[in-house]
């Protein structure tokens, strides 16, 4: 306990260098001694935390599913509709969603585990739902579903293929799915 | 030299093994003693043909692709237009594409791969390449992209969610990008 009270944080700067040292290396290359290391924590306490791996895992993942999710949120919190709508999905297509290398990295490793463990599968679930949430105030739950799927695909392509991107089909493909 | 030609089959054999190891235990579980011992080959003739494991999974995972490919391929293969074309389309990503298990482990390690190391995504743009022509048969180039996009965001979301898909809400998206 009175380990607990001095670094009050601990648990929570676990799960963030969790997800840190996913970023760089990978769930292969992720271990309890090396994340308690990069927290400055004593294995032990990690231990305490953390008894498997896959707790700690699960923690990390639904963090940056949130951070991603809530990011997502923000960027269609303001009132769209038609040509701004669209501009608006775009740049978030093009500037924000699986952006950066580390955004994009982390989402395919989640999307590895989730593949296999239907434990993961809640977060991807739960993020989706975030997406949908956000997109549905701007469009019925059908046509939200089509355009997260859109989005899914055009940003996985865009950072999986070495052709340049296109803001203009994107622009097209968004405005036949939402009829605009 | 003698080994080989008692065994010609076994880099391609090698390749097969690893294929199937990434399957059932991602790339993190998978090892030159590992495929070697399920190649029944020595481990030192493993690793005469695949001297660094980078190289093993690029031969395993370029191999996974074009089988993927073929199969897409093969899938719009017919001459098809407008409903018959959406009914193709709605096929191939309920019934095929990432539909096994197999295949979306496979497919969602290549992308954790390709996201962190631009070798890998000389893989997923042939991948992308082998679809554009598949598509670009029924459809125009541009269109083909966007159409490749929903596939794979559909897809995706289908078997990372938990919610049950609608092969009618695919449809839907499907005709608003095709204009049919």
């Amino acid at each position: 306990m009175s380990t607990r009270r001095v670094d009050p944080d601990r648990r929570e700067r676990i799960i963030d260098c969790a997800v840190e040292l996913i970023a760089s290396q990978g769930v292969a290359g992720t271990s309890h001694r090396k994340v308690a290391a990069l927290a400055d924590v004593p294995l032990g306490s990690m231990t305490y935390h953390f008894p498997c791996m896959d707790e700690l895992l699960e923690a990390a993942f639904t963090r940056f599913a949130a951070e991603v999710g809530e990011r997502f949120a923000a960027g269609l919190a303001g009132e769209f509709a038609g040509a701004k709508l669209v501009a608006a999905l775009v740049e978030l297509i093009h500037d924000d969603v699986l952006d950066s290398r580390r955004s994009l990295v982390l989402t395919m490793e989640l999307y590895a585990l989730a593949a296999r463990d239907a434990r993961f599968r809640n977060i991807t679930q739960g993020w989706l739902e975030i997406s949908a949430r956000a997109l549905e105030r701007h469009m019925d739950a059908a046509t939200a579903h089509q355009v997260d799927a859109l989005i899914e695909g055009l940003s996985l392509h865009r950072a999986l293929g070495t052709a340049p991107p296109s803001r203009e089909l994107t622009a097209e493909a968004l405005r036949k799915i939402l009829g605009a």
